[in-house]
């Protein structure tokens, strides 16, 4: 259709659905009012006064005191950007923990600001084991930093990090951890195992549309980056730029996203108003009913239950059944979305999302009927009723 | 304070604002309204479409038929960064001009992809005068880019681009225009004078909140950078993989920033109703109308009027009067945002947008009786009935 001067276009197509895939979530009915509040000027003291807010907030949620937090201006992955443009020098030696397509990703960004990297890995599915990493840190004793995925997205795999943080410290090296599919939902220990590097995605468990991507740095790594000889070799992401705007001189750097900042911000006062641990207790409850959901079913988890994430749960799908015809059939007739699986997972794996708002017995009840129905469709037997009489915990 | 869980934070300051500074300015209430439109998924068909119409939609708008037209996922900074990211090799020559704080700010963001900058500047009010670009040129045949700002916001000037994209084509070399402060407001001709690479920003004429950074490519530029040997030092702006997601293929890259597309699809469908030809008319007779206002109170515009910016109007303050204490007069009494000076011109000059929405005349006309008011308090006369005679054609 060409476009012609006084057109009017149809409606857009954004009729409300349940979206149960490794994210976006639903935003929260309170967070998408927030974003259509009045836009003020991104230097007008009121917006300012919400930039700290949103800063104390974050504190919060990261459970960190770490002045170095912030919201940086572009979605989860611009996060991941930011953290190791402004880590590497060229020619750094760091060490990526590869257990899934975030982790790998890890490796293609950090490379590119010329870092050489040295990759831990573990099959899609598990986590990193600690004596991988020990040996890679005894080998390469000149690394400088280790990145590793707090959450992985493409598995479904929580990973322990005790372990991890207490010989990356020993070692003397910087931990960088992305925590874009457990920040909100499960707890993120930034300050108790000294996350020197972490950053996370709005469109997850914070329930707010994805365009913005927090990040908290310890006073160490801040240290270390704004004494660089060698500039960041990424204008928009530099933090010590950014630092200056979010900080008290107030330096103009970029238009901060304005009415995400409101969104961000009123997600934020929705978790504090639940409180971190009561959320993070939300979160595993409904998650162990409904991994028992999906035995009840006959599904196969992918992770075993001591790695696995309380905000997305990963099942095998049944030999012989089309798994992207099942969530079709899922988006068609329920209008609920899920996932399917990345990388090598993909056709194999389906990818259930319980975050925030949908971390709830009524969307839990809604989507054990539809996975049901849509497996019984598919030929794989699945007892509705059974599969809800565990959700209701008899 | 310290916020523990269970603490409810007081409303948020976003009262109602008029913002004619030099951006963000208002967002228009139906895109306001598109934002909080549910969310749905970043791969879903539905907002696949969205995404197809909106990439057709900035078609309309640049002007051009460039396939690789789209939003990158952060605000017109991103746009600058991704512009010069996908462009520059190690060692690359490049010439940029500069004639105010955006193209000093190219000059920083190229070099930190390691370009050799050559510059063309010309004073700050002044366009670049395109025979010093010709002896550029000339000097250094071994460039492979001229970057420009076709719309200078740290001055108001309107660079006219006709002379200058012949001379670089001539020369076999890629145009990079930035059209921040353009877009929406004044004639992008991106086709017609063969930008190779341009982007722009989301708030300024679109009325959109910032968070988007619209770009269109051209053919010619689009292959060079598919055939880069080199790949891009951003991963999160990099076009060979941007375009595949806003492309045939949908590969996922980042979640795009759904409520933010909402946004701009709904700003774009707003000036397609309007019509190109028509908004750039409504922008023009209405700055001069405005620009008369200020003759008539006796401020001295910066630039000279053939090179003024239709959206962006700048004058000196008179002489004994503190700008910065007459925009807080208006913005206290009024709450009306204008811009002060940026670099050299701090201090010494307003900046007055009249974008989109507020190229209107009753904006106008209340601009005008609240300047006069605060000139008329900080001890320099204004005559309000005279101003507004002018405003009204007489």
């Amino acid at each position: 259709m060409e476009l012609k001067a006084g057109m009017t276009l149809p409606l857009r197509k954004t009729t409300e659905k349940l979206l149960m895939g490794p994210g976006p979530s639903n935003a929260d009915q309170r967070v998408l009012r927030a974003m259509s509040e009045p836009m003020i000027g991104h230097l007008d003291p009121d917006f300012l006064g919400i930039m700290n807010e949103t800063r104390e907030l974050l504190k919060y949620v990261f459970q960190t005191e770490n002045e170095l937090t912030m919201a940086m201006p572009g979605t989860g992955s611009a996060g991941m950007e930011a953290a190791w443009a402004n880590t590497v020098l060229p020619e750094m030696k760091v060490i990526i923990c590869v257990h899934g397509v975030f982790g790998q990703r890890m490796t293609d960004v950090a490379s590119r600001y010329g870092a050489n990297v040295v990759v831990v890995g573990s099959p899609m599915g598990r986590p990193i084991d600690p004596a991988d990493l020990q040996k890679a840190i005894k080998d390469n004793p000149d690394a400088k930093v280790v990145g590793i995925v707090h959450a992985e997205t493409s598995t479904g795999v929580l990973q322990p990090l005790e372990e991890i943080s207490k010989m990356v410290h020993e070692a003397g090296m910087f931990l960088l951890v992305d925590c874009v599919t457990s920040l909100g939902g499960v707890e993120v220990p930034v300050e108790r195992l000294k996350f020197d590097m972490t950053y996370s995605g709005t469109q997850k468990c914070l329930n707010c549309p994805p365009g913005l991507a927090p990040l908290t740095v310890s006073p160490r790594m801040g240290e270390w980056i704004s004494k660089r000889e060698i500039p960041v070799k990424n204008w928009y992401l530099d933090l010590n730029m950014i630092m200056r705007y979010w900080g008290e001189d107030r330096f103009y750097h970029h238009t901060a996203p304005i009415n995400m900042t409101y969104a961000l911000n009123e997600a934020l006062r929705i978790i504090l108003e639940e409180g971190n641990e009561k959320r993070w207790e939300r979160h595993w409850s409904n998650a162990r009913l409904f991994w028992k959901v999906l035995e009840a079913m006959g599904l196969k988890p992918v992770v075993e239950e001591k790695y696995r994430l309380p905000s997305l749960t990963t099942y095998y799908t049944p030999e012989g059944v089309n798994e992207a015809s099942v969530r079709k059939y899922l988006m068609d007739k329920y209008s609920i979305e899920i996932g399917g699986g990345l990388g090598e997972l993909k056709g194999k794996i389906h990818r259930v999302g319980l975050m925030g708002v949908n971390s709830n017995p009524a969307k839990m009840a809604l989507l054990t009927v539809a996975l049901c129905d849509a497996f019984n469709a598919h030929g794989y037997k699945c007892d509705t009723g059974a599969a809800l009489e565990v959700l209701s915990g008899k």
